[in-house]
């Protein structure tokens, strides 16, 4: 029950698209993560996931659309939604997200992070 | 699947301790709520909450200790762990939680609001 400073929490890495947890309830987790250029296309089977941009912003893409985030903004993508998060500047992202719930879902590859690290 | 601005939302309500619905992934509610003043004691049996402050600042009890959580800091409290947030001056916070959770827990009382309102 200590409190998450999240700037100190991302101080703590550099390393990106590798979500690092910073709390856990109810079954879900609370991760960070610092992400540039593009991730690839996934949908999660099981899991909605939620996107909130600590600071600089970035695209998300649908099939049919993008939305555009910024710092102070959210998004929620549901379960089996196909999504690719672009950024072409760094953006520092909070996801909430259950925590059985894999990085690249239905698409695996290089990106994967099986078992995020606590920080 | 649209943005949530958190500034607007907050713009568009004025009460206090009176959590409103700004998403809902997973079982789970996102919540905002304007807090002044202190709270009542309370726990809650079978959730687990994370407040995380936008804007401003606040004290949260516990029996035995306290913690001072400030703008980009969060804290998870425990289901079965007594808390009382106490706001000296208004605190805007966003509130992850199960969607049964109901805001004043085991204690019951004038501040209840067993059916929060989406903005």
């Amino acid at each position: 029950m200590d409190k998450i400073n999240l700037a100190e929490k991302l101080s703590l890495f550099s390393e990106r698209w590798s979500p690092k947890i910073i709390a856990e309830l109810n079954g879900q987790h609370v991760k960070l993560v610092k992400s540039l250029g593009e991730f690839p296309w996934h949908h999660h089977e099981h899991e909605d996931e939620l996107f909130y941009v600590v600071s600089g912003w970035f695209r998300m893409d649908f099939r049919d659309r993008s939305v555009v985030l910024r710092a102070g903004e959210m998004l929620v993508v549901p379960r089996g939604v196909e999504h690719r998060p672009v950024a072409e500047e760094e953006v520092s992202l909070l996801l909430f997200e259950p925590a059985s719930t894999v990085n690249t879902g239905s698409a695996g590859g290089e990106h994967t992070v099986a078992q995020p690290a606590w920080i």
